[in-house]
C-alpha cells in the first residue's frame, strides 16, 4: 500500500502541475498579477486540502480530471487567503513557507489584487464543464466553497481573529474562530469528494463528522507548533501568538491538555470513517500526521 | 410608457431591498465585516449594472426573483472591486460616492476582508437555486462572472491600470485596458439577461454588440467627466487622472473628439438592439444616459 507520506508527495507534483495548467501566462500587462497568482499557489505549502479533496473523491471512484480540479480551487482559495492574511494590514508577516510574502516578492498592490483574482479563478475552476458532467453537482461544489470561504466561513473567521484581541476569548470562542477560520474550508475538502462522487447521506455524515475532528486537530496541532515549532522547519515566523498574547488553544488549556485533546481528536476523527473500507486508509493516516507533523 | 429616470429610482430601490436580504446581519463577530459589506453596497452607486440586468432579462420574460439576484451578484463584485481599488495600496481614496471609503469608515484590514466577502457572496447568490431552477443557467452564470471580473477581466484590467504609468498607452491600449477593467462586467451585466432567458444565439450577438459599445461609451463619458465634473455631482474627486498624468480618451483624443466618439458609440449600441422589440426601450434610453449623465 501507498504511504501517507508518499502519497502527499505525489498531491505536491499533481497540484503543481494542475495549478500550473489551470494558470497559464497572458501577454499583457496583466501578465504581472498572473505572475504573482503563480508565485503565492505553486510550489508551496502541505498540499493537506488538496490531498484531502483526492482521497475524498477517491472513496467513491471520481475522476481524476474532475477532482484535481476541486482540489486545485480550494487551494486556490487557502492560498489568496494566505497572502491577504501576511498583507500589512492585516498579520504584517515577510515570510511565508521560507520565502517573501507576495506584497514583498512584488508590491501590495499586486499581492491584493492577486488574492481576489485567486479566488475569482477559483469559481471558475469549479463552475467549468471538465470539473464534473452534471451542472447541478458543479453548481453545489460553487455553493458549499462560497459558504465556507465566505462572511459565514473562512474570512467571518479572520474578521474574528482581528477582533479577538477585544473580547473575552475562552475555549469555545477559539473554537468557533478556528472553526471559521480555517475549520469550514478543511470540511469542505473532505465534503467536496462526497459531491463530486453523489455519495449516500450516510457517507458524506461520516465524512463532515471526520473533517470537523480533523479541522479543530489540526488548528490545536497548528497550536503546538506555535509554541515548540522550529522557524526553519515551519517556514514562517513562529511564537508569534504568544507574544501577541493572543488565545490561543495551548495558552487557555496549557500545553499538556492541548497535546491530549489533539490526540484524542485525531483518533476519534478516524472512528468516524469506519463505513468506508480500505480505500480510506490514507484518510485514516491523515489524521493522526496533521497532529504529529512537525511544520 | 415608464421613463428611464423612473426606472433607474426603481432599480435603486429594489437593490437595495434585494441586498439587504442577501446581507444579513449575525451576532458574532463577523458582524463587523457584514456591517462593512453592506455600507460599501447598500444605498450607493447609479445602479447601471443591475439597470442593465434587469432590463436584459425582461426582453426573454425571466422570473424577477432570479434576475434581481443576478444583478445583486454582479452589483456585489462591482462594490467589491471598488472597495479594494480605493485602499491606500491602490488608490489611496478618501471619499466614494460621497462618503467615506470602506477603511475609513472601518479600518484597512476590515474593507479588504469585506472586499474578499462581497466576491465570494456573489458567486453564492449565483449558485442559489432561487437564481434559476436549471442548474446549467447557475453554473454557466458562475463561469460568465468569474471570466468577466478575474485576471482576464476586471482585476486584470485593475493590474493593467496601476502598470499604465510604465506603459506606452496610445488609444488601443487606454481601449483595452478599460474593456478589461470595466467593460467586461458591464458586458456581463447585459449578457446575463440572455443566459437567464436562455435566449438564441442571434440575441446574444445583439446584447453582446450593445454591450461592447456601451461599455466604451460609458468609460470615454467617465474620462470626459473627470474633466468637466463637479466634485459635489460626481461623489468623488475630479480631475485626479489629468494630475497623475494618466492617460485617457480625453488626454489622447482631446475633450471635443472624445465627445463625438462617445456619440457615435451610443448611437451604434441602440442600433444593434434592432432584433429587439419596444422592450429594449429602456436599454436604448441607457446607451444615451451613460454618455451624457452628470456623474
Amino acid at each position: 500500500m501507498e504511504s501517507f507520506e508518499q502519497s502527499l508527495v505525489a498531491v505536491g507534483r499533481q497540484m503543481n502541475e494542475e495549478l500550473d495548467r489551470l494558470l497559464p501566462l497572458s501577454d499583457g500587462p496583466e501578465r504581472r498579477l498572473q505572475e504573482a497568482m503563480r508565485y503565492s499557489s505553486l510550489d508551496g505549502g502541505k498540499r493537506l486540502r488538496p490531498f484531502l479533496v483526492l482521497q475524498s473523491a477517491g472513496l467513491f471512484n471520481c475522476t481524476q480530471v474532475g477532482s484535481l480540479r476541486v482540489a486545485a480551487a480550494i487551494e486556490m482559495v487557502h492560498c489568496y487567503s494566505l497572502v491577504h492574511d501576511d498583507l500589512p494590514a492585516m498579520d504584517d508577516d515577510d515570510l511565508r513557507r521560507g520565502r517573501p510574502t507576495a506584497h514583498k516578492a512584488f508590491d501590495e498592490a499586486t499581492a491584493i489584487l492577486s488574492g481576489d483574482a485567486l479566488l475569482t479563478k477559483a469559481f471558475e475552476v469549479l463552475a467549468g464543464v471538465e470539473t464534473h458532467s452534471d451542472p447541478q453537482v458543479r453548481s453545489d461544489l460553487v455553493m458549499e466553497l462560497a459558504l465556507a470561504s465566505g462572511d459565514r466561513g473562512m474570512v467571518g473567521g479572520q474578521m474574528f481573529d482581528l477582533m479577538a484581541g477585544e473580547l473575552e476569548m475562552d475555549v469555545p470562542a477559539v473554537t468557533r474562530m478556528q472553526q471559521l477560520k480555517t475549520g469550514r474550508l478543511i470540511s469542505f475538502a473532505v465534503e467536496s469528494g462526497g459531491v463530486l462522487g453523489k455519495a449516500a447521506p450516510q457517507q458524506r455524515l461520516a465524512l463532515k463528522a471526520y473533517a470537523h475532528d480533523l479541522g479543530l486537530a489540526f488548528q490545536i496541532a497548528d497550536d503546538i507548533l506555535d509554541v515548540e515549532g522550529d522557524e526553519a522547519t515551519v517556514g514562517k515566523g513562529v511564537g508569534k501568538d504568544a507574544d501577541a498574547g493572543k488565545a490561543t488553544f495551548v495558552s487557555l488549556l496549557g500545553l499538556e491538555r492541548a497535546k491530549t485533546q489533539a490526540d484524542m481528536l485525531w483518533r476519534q476523527a478516524v472512528k468516524h470513517l469506519d463505513v468506508f473500507d480500505e480505500r480510506a486508509d490514507l484518510l485514516r493516516q491523515a489524521a493522526q500526521f496533521v497532529v504529529e507533523r512537525k511544520a
